[in-house]
């Protein structure tokens, strides 16, 4: 299999690059011709499913390996797209949007440095997933708790760094990150924040040291390569209660979203709780074949079928409380009375769902930081295996809620797909994520897909709702939907990247980010 | 008075300046000679008072204006130094690193663009005090509190930018800030976050947006102008009940801190609690003459008679609780239990205060974001009024904080000065902000502070603490301490700067970071 070339490199380039790599960090760890496989996107959405593939990869066990290979980099112009993990399949994996980029594999770097009981935090290389940390976790007995997103394997780093959310009050991952080693395109290595201060005790207490606080920079960037990271974990609580509550209509929506805010910004729901669509939900535990054999999205009557049978609602709102008896039973009081106003809302703990209780108890050990995989049951929901997600973000009303919730499930049913969709109130704003199972090995299928999400993206932005995180294949349409005073944003990050990349060899066009010789083209 | 020039201009250069800048603004909002007198720093601490003179101000009324002023400015090669309102008098006031540098004072921009109490947030313009935005919510009685920091008349998004803190939940300010308007030295307008997107409805609401998250590095540097900015305010809670708790012995800092930081981690302790000791709470109501006539610190005998006088303790915690009463009892029971363990700890709600209720009950309205002055009333202690603030942050443990406590009370009592120090753990980190009360008018005592304060930084550095934010005179020094790697942060720092503000315009010396041109001498 041939595999593309970065422009304007020749294969003779490229193999002295990977020449070099394999002095450094030994044959078996470069990788390239089939075994760079493992790289490709894993469920590519373009019509040309080639064009996001790497040339080979190189996988380095240090920062010093990291810093040397940055130095070749430099010296050949190799672009490197540089990926944690490379496990967030629903966004690209590991692949670069620069066909023919080598990728620089982290998940070699995989030590947990140190975890804190004390304080509550953990230092961790690029390579630790959600699974390795509560692995460790649970081997030291320590009481602590992790904030985890779907996916398990994913990288505890790697989904901080792309602003990925999860389901505990510590649901904002980045907000939670403190404290950062980065080595630079150019090689040297800069530490972050109380960091900077040779012997500092407090490199993962205090974020903001003395000076510019710059970690935000590394985070959707390609700025830098960020080699350790720390992360705030939350003290196991002394008590925790998951709920569930079921709304019987679609357009229930609407006041779910406008009892959620005010609670949340009350503090009243501690966590990063998610109303998940009908489907989404029954994707877990069931298969589209079993309620609907035609083509396109399932029928109303379907959805009736579902509802009936598992006890679940057109929208799902899964919560937890998080405290000593007396807060919880103060703060459950409180939500319970807010949501009765919506007629036909049902409640209940996990002992009250004799109907699919696993939709609850799947939910309950995200909630309560414990990784897995589960949620990708959806997969299967129609075969095909393929998944995006689209995430626009909101503000938190209602109006904006059924709006984005007609705008969005109207376009995807249009086109043929069910809507398997959820929101999470962050603290002020809407996440509205909406995974799109599709026929990965379908090429009409994909091309469908694509004009799909051009056309969601093109029709959100006209009404001033953004992507807050996408698949590589959409970094640079969604950028140009941030362009606010002629891209004033994007040029000063333009800048940055030259201040700190002068040869341009990390991660070209993440988040429409290009290097200068890349430029010309790019909007 | 001559007033210095910058570096390498001219007399006539800056009159040309000062005339364009005239053109813009009108003749009123131009400073020079003795109209800018008000920018000087009103506490100087160095031996020669003129090395931090500023030779003049302008200021601008608009975004447009401020555009206008950084052209001039690049045109002409005129060093701007940019303040809020400039009001942290602790920390050199209005006053610029870079003698003869102009202030670009921005405090004429005072508008407050939007409260949102349906979200809880403002949109404030530079001039914004917190008196303003305060009586701006009580005036349209909206239910929003803010979070103060002790001087009321400072600028809500300079103390953000400044990495302020304050007394509420809502008390690290830099947190709580969510979207800018910028303008780059070059002239540019940038907005930040979801700001970034034509029409966008969520600017304030979800700090993130797409791409790399740049806000942090306009905090803390010189890296642009902000112009507008986005603050979270906290939602009036249900219910809100101040507390005080008072400990008869210095060594009792090491359990109490011991108390405090599993109580904070579990959001038991909700707010911006501080501990202060004996004479910074004294120093609100009495005077030290009333207790001791000799020189230097009050001796032992005097501290146990402030105590006995007052019912207050070597150190003074100051609590709140916020929410529903079931809540916050359970909360206060779970405090009252912890500093049980404390001999002699006493515990007064507001009513149970018979001898001096003022020092809770002023707490009280700080903790409730009442903005206020009432806290420098400290300047009367012992006459002179001068004064400036040692900022060191250190791990929350009572080891850190009986060493911290031990060697600044130490150096500063040597050096003939009251200890007047506050222990406040944000989340997992101690910040010790101790205020040196000082005659500056007296040279000799310059002499001797600023001596102490070069060591103080000097000792904190050798064991690993560093400084969150320092008085202009000091930024060199304190940069100096963040110098791992060969100094790498700061390298990386000056490479941004060189992007953003190609030539050097912007608040030279800020935070350490000098433009290229200037670099030659400095660490």
């Amino acid at each position: 299999m041939a595999e593309a070339l970065p422009a304007g490199i020749s294969a003779r380039q490229l193999n002295e690059a990977l020449t070099r790599f394999r002095k450094i960090v030994g044959d078996s760890w470069v990788f390239s011709g089939e075994k760079a496989r493992s790289y490709h996107d894993p469920y590519p959405v373009a019509d040309d499913t080639q064009s996001h593939r790497a040339s080979a990869a190189v996988a380095p066990a240090s920062t010093e390996e990291v810093q040397q290979i940055a130095k070749i980099a430099n010296d050949l112009r190799i672009p490197l797209w540089v990926v944690s993990r490379g496990k967030n399949f629903a966004y690209g994996g590991a692949a670069p949007v620069l066909a023919g980029s080598v990728v620089l594999d982290l998940s070699r770097m995989n030590r947990i440095l140190e975890v804190s009981e004390k304080f509550g935090y953990a230092l961790v290389e690029p390579g630790v997933s959600y699974f390795d940390l509560y692995n460790y976790i649970q081997e030291k007995k320590l009481k602590l708790w992790l904030d985890v997103p779907d996916p398990g394997w994913g990288s505890v780093m790697g989904n901080a760094l792309d602003h990925g959310v999860g389901y505990t009050p510590y649901g904002d991952h980045f907000g939670m990150q403190c404290g950062m080693e980065v080595v630079l395109a150019t090689g040297e290595v800069v530490r972050t924040g109380m960091g900077a201060m040779p012997g500092s005790n407090a490199w993962q207490l205090f974020k903001y040291g003395f000076g510019p606080y710059v970690d935000g920079i590394f985070s959707q960037s390609n700025f830098g390569i960020v080699t350790k990271m720390g992360i705030w974990l939350m003290p196991e609580p002394p008590g925790y209660r998951p709920y569930m509550i079921t709304f019987p209509r679609e357009e229930d929506i609407e006041q779910v979203v406008e009892i959620v805010r005010p609670l949340k910004l009350g503090n009243v729901i501690q966590n990063g709780a998610t109303i998940r669509s009908l489907v989404l939900d029954a994707a877990i535990f069931s298969t589209k074949s079993q309620y609907f054999s035609g083509k396109g999205p399932i029928p109303d009557s379907a959805a009736r079928q579902i509802m009936a049978d598992h006890d679940i609602g057109m929208w799902n709102f899964c919560g937890a409380l998080y405290g000593p008896p007396p807060v919880t039973d103060a703060l459950w009081a409180a939500t319970r009375d807010a949501f009765s106003a919506i007629p036909g809302a049902k409640f209940y703990f996990p002992e009250d769902r004799r109907k699919s209780p696993d939709i609850l108890l799947h939910r309950a050990e995200t909630m309560r930081g414990v990784p897995k995989l589960t949620e990708f049951n959806f997969l299967n929901w129609n075969g095909g295996g393929g998944h995006v997600g689209f995430s626009p973000v909101s503000p938190s009303t209602g109006e904006d809620a059924i709006k984005q919730y007609r705008m969005v499930s109207g376009r995807v049913r249009e086109a043929g797909f069910d809507y398997m969709g959820l929101m999470a109130i962050g603290f002020k704003e809407l996440h509205h994520v909406t995974v799109i199972v599709y026929d990965q090995n379908d090429r009409d299928e994909r091309r469908r897909l694509d004009e799909l999400f051009r056309t969601m993206v093109r029709e959100a932005a006209a009404e001033g709702y953004g992507e807050y995180r996408t698949h590589i294949h959409y970094m640079d349409t969604i950028a140009g939907t941030y362009g606010w005073n002629d891209n004033a944003l994007m040029k000063m990050n333009q800048k940055i990247k030259d201040a700190l990349d002068p040869n341009g060899i990390l991660s070209a066009g993440k988040s429409g980010i290009w290097p200068r010789h890349l430029r010309g083209g790019k909007p």
